[in-house]
């Protein structure tokens, strides 16, 4: 957790979407900017499934955060001009209360009793925390992947409270290939005899299943093209670490083996559990009785879609499936079709095109004339 | 294996490629349709990873093959007309010489004993068993996906005996991303504690790794797009069986589980494992010093190479390298590129599509006019 995280205890006995109560659910959250005078500026981001509350340095914590290039003075979403609220979901483990909490009830890990997690028990508990910060209308709710559609959940259920919509890399539900991937995940993290039907204690997890759940989450997030131009048939020299016989040969192997081995040693398995079925779940239709009548709910009257071309995960079909339907109900929208090769984690790599189609949404003239003429005034004041 | 099944004992001391020695080789192999009077219509057939010799049904087996629509009388490769050999490649457990063979050195399995298995080794000891048939000249050398690469192999070291070559969703090596996804495939199988570094005993091998395995390796040779049509995200009803509150819920997963519950109750993991890291060592340029010069070697004057738009394992673009390779090196070669939506399992799949390819391929007029011939002679001698 990064020492610039606050957390705050959104709410007691909190009722989950599936059935289950939560005797208490706090979030860990980080903020950027300041608030303005009309309180107008508060974007509220939420995060893919693996990364912390961290989205950007600040002075409290100068080490980069998931989304550097993203976020902070001058930078696409401008923390001269925005308050920006990054939060942790509800169900994962940096900070915010998931199966790795402390049970009250029993003084021991959640495990697996922690109730069924859902999507939209992250965007309701997420409002808690608005709401407690007096924040009555957020400026934009903008997420990504799995934060995508917390974002268009938030969306729908404050529907009065949200101006504006990004939605980066996600879907109204996912696809077949996509749960075939992450129902595997799971089912080799709970292989793993490590894994004690969740009742593990926390430092002596599943770490192999973790490990190779996270090495087909990878192989899920990046791209066929992206790989054959980094890696190639290219063999590692020397070769790497050998296991009876089948040890690393090709770079691609090595990429995979490293990445995963700095993802496991900070995550949870029950809450990568518990996230990562949220996702399967999730269903908009759920939230109206078909897709256009859940998004018929929503009154941001604009919205930001960005899918790449790349994306094996959700792929942009399903980006623009959104888009096409809101702009149908009236919206303003833009849709994005991205043609990075970096796949599902373009967003977190690919700069040069995410940056500009950011900065450009995140221009909004009434509050860069507001931040004017704020300037001005306390130039005035200070004189 | 099958009853039609023919074992042939093609060499002592088999030395392989990437070192160590086999004492004795067995191929077990199936065969279709008569050697003609010239001996000039004999076709053999290199299987995928995971399929034993029983390509098509015959009297003395009446169980449909692997490729049952496409081998028989009348059919696209038609029986009449040709003598098909399909041979389990050395390496596998349906006959052949493999990891779960005894060792007569010891009088137990191989296993991880089992010395370093490569595709040419495929490719030569599948040559023997031909030479001991005594075949000089094949018709045809026809593979699909691995052997597709054991095709290509033979076609190049045995040049001057091939005469057609036919390369189904097949590569001159494989990508990064289908190393990653068999590299993790074949940890998830070491990673079964009952794999016990490959000494499991026969009835008690790594079920687990393998059914995990089988599972990625499923999602790999199927579509997205397939899956969007076949199941959505459709739940089943009711829900499938419940482990420690994951259970099956959606009928991609339910989908993936009984394929893969078949395939582990016969497949070896130890076979598994060399076959499998056997493709991602195979890399054609070894065989001439550039992928130009080893392709040069191959005489065959004609060759038919398959590759599927939807192939996320051996994309479409690699089937395109190899054929264009082919053209500037002056054979006459046919490309096709099937639109179909099955992935690199549309060669088992898509009958609609293959069927008149390999049926157009397959009709040479010089050997549908010797059977003729040979009818009319036959006639004759009957009156």
């Amino acid at each position: 957790m990064s020492d610039a995280t606050r957390i705050m205890r959104v709410a007691d006995r909190f009722a989950m979407k599936r059935g289950g109560c939560l005797a208490e659910v706090q979030l860990a959250y980080e903020t950027w900017g300041e608030r303005n005078e009309h309180d107008s500026n508060s974007v509220l981001l939420f995060t893919g499934l693996s990364p912390s509350a961290h989205a950007a340095s600040s002075p409290a914590d100068e080490r980069p955060g998931w989304w550097e290039w993203m976020i902070g003075r001058g930078k696409p979403i401008d923390t001269d001009v925005y308050h920006v609220i990054c939060v942790n979901p509800l169900g994962s483990c940096f900070g915010s209360t998931g199966p790795a909490s402390i049970n009250p009830a029993t003084g021991r890990p959640y495990g697996p009793d922690f109730p069924e997690l859902c999507i939209e028990d992250m965007a309701r508990s997420a409002h808690a925390l608005v709401d407690l910060l007096g924040i009555e209308r957020l400026h934009t709710v903008a997420g990504v992947s799995l934060g995508g559609m917390t974002a268009l959940a938030y969306a729908i259920e404050f529907a009065d409270q949200v101006e504006q919509l990004v939605s980066i890399s996600s879907a109204m539900r996912a696809e077949a290939s996509a749960i075939a991937i992450r129902s595997l995940q799971r089912e080799i993290i709970r292989s793993d005899p490590a894994w004690k039907q969740g009742w593990y204690f926390p430092e002596a997890g599943p770490v192999d299943g973790m490990r190779l759940a996270r090495k087909l989450g990878i192989i899920s997030y990046r791209s066929a093209e992206e790989w054959r131009q980094r890696f190639g048939h290219d063999r590692l020299s020397p070769p790497g670490r050998d296991v009876h016989g089948f040890g690393l040969e090709f770079q691609v192997e090595s990429y995979l083996d490293a990445n995963a081995r700095r993802f496991v040693s900070g995550f949870d398995a029950n809450c990568y559990l518990c996230l990562s079925r949220s996702m399967d779940w999730f269903d908009v239709a759920e939230l109206g009785g078909t897709d256009e009548a859940a998004l018929a709910r929503i009154t941001a009257h604009r919205a930001l879609v960005i899918g790449v071309e790349s994306d094996s995960l959700y792929p942009l079909h399903q980006q623009r499936a959104l888009a096409d339907l809101l702009c149908e109900l009236g919206r303003d929208v833009e849709f994005v079709a991205m043609p990075s090769i970096q796949g599902h984690d373009a967003f977190l790599v690919d700069l040069e095109r995410f940056a500009p189609v950011l900065r450009s949404f995140f221009k909004d003239h009434a509050l860069l004339a507001e931040k004017q003429h704020y300037l001005v005034r306390q130039c005035a004041a200070n004189e």
